[in-house]
C-alpha cells in the first residue's frame, strides 16, 4: 500500500498533489497555472463541491501540458457548502454521485487528451470516509464501476483504504505538509487553533524530514512514523503557491526525487 | 445523412427515439420502465435540465438490459427551466458544458456496461441550434472533441447537423410523432394551439405514413416530403405510454422493422 | 403549548396541516389545489428543497384564495435529496439560510396579499431539530431574528419547541395521520415497514380517536396519550387527496370543529 | 426622473453605488468591507447570481452599521455564469423569481435591522430591461406586487425605467464611473477593447466632471449631457477599493456632497 525505503536510502522518490480546478464561474480560486508546475499529481474537482466545466477544461488542458497526473476529488453535492459538510446521502445515491463525477472529469480529460488516473475524495467526503463504512463503501463501489484500473489516494488507516484494498483497488496513503498531527496520527481539527501551519520554512522541513526520515512531530512532541507515498500541499490559501515552491526546494535540495506515484 | 427507400420499397426500417431520465431526486417524470421497451434508441438526460445520477443510472441500467441505445441528451444548465429556455452561453462555456455531460452520462453508462452511442441536443438547445452557428459550433466541436465516433441525431436541415457533416460526424435525422408542421418544415410553436396531438390513433397513422410513404401533412394541408432515421415519440406526457404502443404496433403491421440507425 | 379539551369535552377543535408548493419547474408533486381546500394550514415550501418561484406564489394565492394559513417550510439546502439528508451545516449557515428561506415565502406572499404565520421544518431538518441542540438554536434564532410573531409547529417533546417555547416564540404541536409510532412517541423510521400507514378508513379512524379522546395506538399496541394543535396529512402519495378528504370527513361526523390554531 | 442642478450650481449632491455581496460560500468576491465606507447605496445581490444567505446576512449588517441604505440586486437564475448570460424565462418566472429574490433580500435584511429600499437589476437582466419589453414588465410587475415604495435605480432612457415610471414607481438614474460610452449614450460592450477603464485618476476626474459639469465623454470625443442622481463604482476588479476612494475623494475637493438619493 504504501512507499518504500529507509530513513539513509537515497534517493528517496516522493509525489506532491495538490487540489486544482476548485473556482467556479466568475468564482476565481487558487492559482491553477503556478500550482500546477509544482506537483506531480492535480487532485481536480468533479463539479459538485466546485469547477464548473470551463474552469475544469482549463486545469486538466494545463496538467495534460505540464505532464502532470489528474485524480478526481469527489465530493458531496455541496456547492454553497463547498462540500465540507457531511451530507447523510444513501449509499445508492452516493455511489452514483460518485460514478457521476468520475465520468465527468474523465469526460473532460478526454477532451483535452489526458485520462483520470485516480480518486481523492474531497473535505468532508474526504474525513467521512476515514471512518463511515457505507460512504467509504459507496466511493470503493463507485470506483469498481467505473474503472477499476484507478488508483485510490487517502488517508493511511483509513476505512476507505482498507476496503479499497480489499477490493483489490490500488491504494496510495498521503501526508499533509502543512496540517498539525495528533499523537494518534489523525489530523488536529480545523476547528482548533494551530490545525494549518502557515510559516514555509516550517512547512518545508517538516516535509523534507517526514520524507526522507519516515518521521513528523505530532502536537504534543511524539514522533509518528510516516511512510507515504504522496504529500498534499494546498493550493487555495494566500501563499499557497509560495510554499509550495519552498517544499518543493527542500525536498530536492535533500535529493528527494518529486515524482507521480504509480 | 439521412435514411434511405422510396415509398414502397419494403419492408422500411425505422428507429424510434424518447426521452428518458427525466427525473430528479424526489422528483418522477415520465415512465422509463415502459418507455424503454418501447423505443429503439433512449435519449437521456446528463443532469443539467434533468436527471440525478442515481436516476440515470437505473434508466441507463434499464436501456442496457433491453439492448436499447444510449444518447446523450445534452441541455443548457437550467435546472429550474428544465433546459427549456434559451440560455446565452459563451461558445466556450456551451462547449465546456457539453463535454462534461457527455462524460458524465458516458461514466454513469460505463458503470452500467454500456455506453454513450449518439448525441441530441435536448429543449432549447434543440431549438437554437436548428439556426445558432455560434451554439452548433460549440456542440459540433464538443462532440469533436469527446468522440467523433459518436453520431448526432437532429432535425433535418439544421445548421448542428449541417456543420457536423461538414466535420465529418456521422449525422441522423428525425421526425416528431406528435408535433404538428409548418409548410416550410419546421415545427410549430408550442406556444401556438394545435402544436401538439394527443389523439394515439391519429399519431399512429401519422407515423405509418410517414414512414411508409415519405410524407407528412403540414398544418396547412401541405404534403411535406420527409425522410427521417428516426421517430422521436413523447415520453412525458399522461398518455405517453399508450400513444408510443399504439405507434409502435401500427408501424409493426405495417410491416416495417423498428431498428436503431447505425 | 399544547391543545385543551379533555376526552368527552365538545366540541373539539383541531387544525389540519399538509406539506404544499412542493413542485420545482417542470415536476409536479402533489395536488396542491385539492388539498389546499381540505386543510387549514399549508406548509409550504421554501424552495431549498422544492418550490421554485413561480410553483410558490400559485400556492400562496390558492391558500390565500381559500382562506388557509401559510406556514414556512424551512429545509436544508438540498434540492436532490429533497432536504430529506442531514446536512452538516454550521449554526450561522442553518441560522442564514433559515431567515433567508422565511424572507423569500413571506415575500412571495405579500404579493400575493397574505403573510407567513408560523414556521415548520422540513425532513432532515424536522427530524434533527427533535434532539439536535445547535440546529434547533439556529432555526430559534433565525424566527426570533426574522419575526418573533411566528409561531412554531414542530413535534411535541422536541428540542426545537423546548427551546423556542423558552425564547417565548409561540409553539403549536402536531402528530401525524399516516404515521406509525413508537411507545416512547417518536415515528417509525421511514426505513422501516409499516411506518406509513396506507389505508384512508384506519387512518381517517385514528385520527378522529387521537382528536376526540386522545389517544393514539403505538405500533406494540401501547395507547399513547396525545394532545396535539394539529394534525399533519401527507399531500403528496398517491391517494393523498382521497385521504385527506376521509380523515376530514371523519372528523366532521365526530362533530370536530376543524379550524386553524392561533 | 432624474437628478437637478445646473453644471454650477454648488453644492451638488451625488449618490455612489457599488454591487456588494457577491462572494458565495468559499468564494469570496470584493472587499465588502472596504467598499461599503465608500458608498452611500449598495447593492447587493440576492442569492440567483451571487451571495448565499450568510454572506449576504453580513453585508447587510454592516450596510446597516454604516448608514448605508441596501438596494437589491436582483438577477436571472444563472449561478455558474453569475447572472451576465440572457435566460429567456417567461415573464411570469420572471417576475416570480424577482418577487423571491426581493422577499429574501429584504428577509435578511430585515433580521439586520435595515430594509431593502430600492431596486437594481444586475448584469445580464439589467442590460436586457435597457429593451426588452417583456422582461422589463416583469421587473415592473414584481416591484408593484412586492411592494410599490421601492424605488429603482437603472439605466436613464432604458425601457425599464419608462415603464416603472408610468406604473407610478420613483425611478433615479445612474451613470458608470469607469466603462465607456459610446455617442449614443449606451455602454461601449464589455466585449471591446477599452470597454472599462482602470486607470483611477481618469475615473476619478471623469466623475467629478460628470458631476459638476453635467458631461461625459463618449469614446469618439462627442461631449454627452447627463445628470444622474447616482454613479456607480464596480467593486470586484482588482484595485476597485483605492478607485472608489480616489472618486469619493475627488468629489469631496470639489464640493460636491455625497448622499444617498431620496
Amino acid at each position: 500500500m504504501a512507499g518504500s525505503a529507509g530513513a539513509g536510502a537515497a534517493p528517496r522518490t516522493i509525489d506532491l498533489n495538490a487540489d486544482l480546478g476548485e473556482s467556479f464561474g466568475r468564482w476565481t480560486l487558487g492559482d491553477d497555472a503556478a500550482m500546477v508546475d509544482l506537483v506531480t499529481s492535480a487532485n481536480v474537482a468533479c463539479g459538485f463541491h466546485a469547477g464548473d466545466p470551463l474552469t475544469l477544461l482549463g486545469t486538466v488542458e494545463r496538467a495534460a501540458a505540464s505532464g502532470v497526473r489528474v485524480g478526481a476529488q469527489v465530493s458531496y453535492r455541496d456547492l454553497a457548502g463547498f462540500g465540507r459538510r457531511f451530507v447523510d446521502a444513501s449509499v445508492d445515491e452516493l455511489r452514483a454521485d460518485v460514478i457521476y463525477q468520475l465520468g465527468a472529469l474523465d469526460g473532460v480529460c478526454r477532451a483535452a487528451g489526458t485520462r483520470v488516473t485516480y480518486v481523492k475524495p474531497h473535505g468532508a467526503l474526504y474525513n467521512t470516509v476515514v471512518h463511515h463504512a457505507a460512504h467509504a463503501e459507496a466511493v470503493v463501489s463507485a470506483v469498481l464501476a467505473y474503472g477499476p484500473e484507478l488508483a485510490i489516494l487517502g488517508l493511511p488507516g483509513s476505512e476507505l483504504l482498507r476496503q479499497a484494498t480489499a477490493a483489490g483497488i490500488r491504494c496510495h496513503t498521503e501526508a499533509f505538509a502543512d496540517r498539525a498531527y495528533n499523537a494518534d496520527g489523525t489530523l488536529v481539527s480545523r476547528r482548533e487553533p494551530g490545525a494549518v501551519l502557515d510559516d514555509p520554512a516550517v512547512v518545508a522541513e517538516r516535509v523534507v524530514r517526514l520524507v526522507t526520515h519516515g518521521v513528523l512531530a505530532a502536537v504534543d512532541g511524539t514522533e509518528l512514523e510516516v511512510d507515504p507515498d504522496s504529500v498534499c500541499i494546498h493550493g487555495d490559501s494566500p501563499g499557497a503557491v509560495a510554499m509550495a515552491r519552498q517544499v518543493r526546494a527542500g525536498l530536492e535540495e535533500a535529493g528527494v526525487d518529486i515524482e507521480a506515484f504509480t
